[in-house]
């Protein structure tokens, strides 16, 4: 018997536990101190009623003779949410076949299994700073990982390097953590890159929803070329507040070949071996986001959230803090005021502000220095987690 | 760019997209034919009342800001329903801890990803016949596969042989296809045989609620060493109606370590990095199942899929057929009548009787001459489907 010898080399990551033991710490020692939570990138606002009323019914169907819906007729999901999403793409002009999209319980397991097309003999090419599953996913497998620096001077939107050979591309535009969006024109590099050095290029959709600029990009699909190149992942998670209801999706286009054989068809082999589909009662609630109510009701949540990162923007802006995000995303990353580094400005604004963030070196090397906030709290803590950030900055 | 170019080994298993096109070209030819099915393994009954009202509740629990549930508190799965399982377990003498539970959204889903935890240089061992998944699995990973034999000499509950080294084990009981369960003597024996080969033991128990004699075993743990060898797969599909609602359970005991690594931790590494947890809804679903009124429910739709195999056992018996399973498994396993081999008694069994099995033979070569019916019709349907057996298979 011998075990996959590369869990070994996976490093565990403490940013979450450390945060969280660091916050505990310090509310038992202070009981009476009001901490606000800008840290994880998790929704807070209720489900839309028109998906609650989705799914209630929907159980309730289950529960009759008549409306009981046993195994999910195929593993790539019901045809009427595919449907819906295909139709969601093609209102920004991107013809996709619903069986180009496959459903399923989230993008970070998609993320994750889809490394089961590619042999370990691979080379994957990843943003620092990121998000820590893609990299723990290829070392997990055994395979080469090499970086691309994404810093102030490129605005966190590394472009390619010619000098570089990569096989696997992760992009994750909006990106998590920085909250930089490419325009066209950086993922058209990225796609001519793909397509030159024979590479799949992992396209992580997951934040699209809060792009409202009409020139920026919301589907790697919207690129010339990347049908022959590119895997998108998107998620319900922030779009519809599914964080806790799982439910994404995974777009394989039926053009995307490599070594003669068709990765569509692999991917569906992969999840019809190891995956039952995604449960019937979410699959109505995700089909009733594409509702117009159900649709409308999502995006005033997410306007919530972005006024609040509006909020927090101009905080920055008063302070002429560096930062990127805040507009076509939930996240802002700034560089920590007063030249801290990323843990002692973490420890200063849980201690002297009582608001909780995200250290940007829990994310890479290049995170050193920055800082995460989430717009996902209240608009009133949001406010006031401002508020008393401008006076820890000022007296810094 | 390199494929994982295992994939070019895969089998398609054309099993039941064989028997689809079969029916639906007679049904094309009959359209008065009345076609019953007893051929898929899918239940029928709607979901109980317990559970409907469980996920309605909490899909509208999830409409409020105070009952709002996002991310999953661990990808493990709530402690509730993990407490809950302890406690199903406790009820037979099984002593887990909650940490050694991991909720899932299926039995196939860990059944396939639990074997990211093992190194491709690996063998493993798997009865002829079974259920595809298990084969397919490993062969995409590139894993050798050595088969054991169930035979009509065996009960179809096939031995170690010492003689064949094996480092990971397949063992379903009741199992699928043949109905078939093992008692404690025979698992001991797998057990003691994993434990001198160093070997990991994957035992699915996806139909351990169809168990009502109390002397066969419902968990590898009642066996002795297994916590030191044995990893149990287990699911809500069968138990409670959940093949389109998605829940199941994995339990990785905290003593199971090879080569120096525990597989408990590793598991928690591998679903944490490539899962996001069960749906909080799910989770509620799940839960009910085992209150008081929702385990009765449960257990009366078990009944009811019992009483149809007893009606099927009752035919078999009168016609003298050798059979296994349908008694403690919602499966029968029968040798074809008239010396048939599988396909031809599923065309004339299709033609003359108007019911739909699964021919033996897609399960792998030794189900060459058996056939698998299932009891998850309505009892009116397999009472008629059986007269319509007797009838064919007095006339071969």
């Amino acid at each position: 018997m011998r075990i996959n010898a590369n869990y070994r080399n996976i490093k565990d990551s403490y940013l979450f536990s450390t945060i969280g033991q660091k916050v505990s710490a310090y509310t038992a020692a202070h009981p009476e101190a009001d901490v606000i939570r800008l840290g994880i990138g998790d929704v807070t606002r209720p489900l839309s009623p028109a998906v609650v009323d989705a799914m209630a019914k929907a159980a309730r169907e289950l529960g009759t003779a008549e409306g009981f819906h046993g195994y999910i007729p195929s593993e790539q999901g019901y045809l009427f949410l595919r449907e819906a999403i295909a139709d969601y793409y093609a209102r920004r002009g991107v013809t996709l076949s619903p069986d180009e999209i496959f459903i399923s319980d989230g993008a970070k397991s998609d993320l994750g299994n889809l490394l089961d097309l590619f042999d370990a003999d691979n080379t994957a090419l990843i943003p620092d700073p990121v998000y820590p599953a893609y990299v723990d996913a290829n070392v997990m497998a055994g395979r080469r990982v090499v970086y691309c620096d994404a810093t102030v001077e490129n605005g966190f939107l590394p472009l390619p390097d010619e000098g570089v050979h990569a096989d696997l591309i992760y992009i994750c535009s909006p990106n998590n953590p920085t909250g930089a969006v490419y325009g066209r024109e950086g993922l058209q590099k990225w796609v001519d890159y793909a397509l030159r050095h024979d590479a799949v290029l992992l396209f992580d959709a997951a934040y699209e929803a809060f792009i409202e600029d009409p020139s920026l990009p919301r589907s790697i699909y919207e690129v010339e070329g990347a049908e022959r190149c590119a895997i998108e992942v998107c998620s319900f998670s922030k779009m519809a507040g599914f964080t806790g209801t799982r439910c994404g999706w995974t777009v394989v286009p039926e053009a995307l070949e490599r070594e003669g054989m068709n990765l569509n068809r692999m991917w569906m082999r992969r999840q019809s071996t190891k995956y039952n589909g995604t449960p019937y009662v979410i699959h109505r609630a995700a089909e009733a986001v594409f509702t117009e109510e159900g649709y409308r009701q999502c995006m005033e949540s997410i306007a919530y959230y972005k006024q609040n990162a509006r909020i927090m923007a101009g905080t920055l802006d008063q302070l002429g803090i560096f930062y990127t995000g805040g507009v076509n995303s939930p996240y802002i990353w700034l560089r920590c005021p007063g030249g801290l580094d990323s843990w002692t400005f973490f420890d200063r604004l849980l201690e002297q502000a009582n608001v909780v963030g995200t250290p940007g070196e829990g994310f890479g090397a290049n995170g050193e220095g920055f800082f995460r906030l989430t717009a996902f709290n209240t608009r009133e803590k949001t406010a006031e987690a401002m508020q008393r950030f401008e006076r820890l900055a000022r007296s810094l």
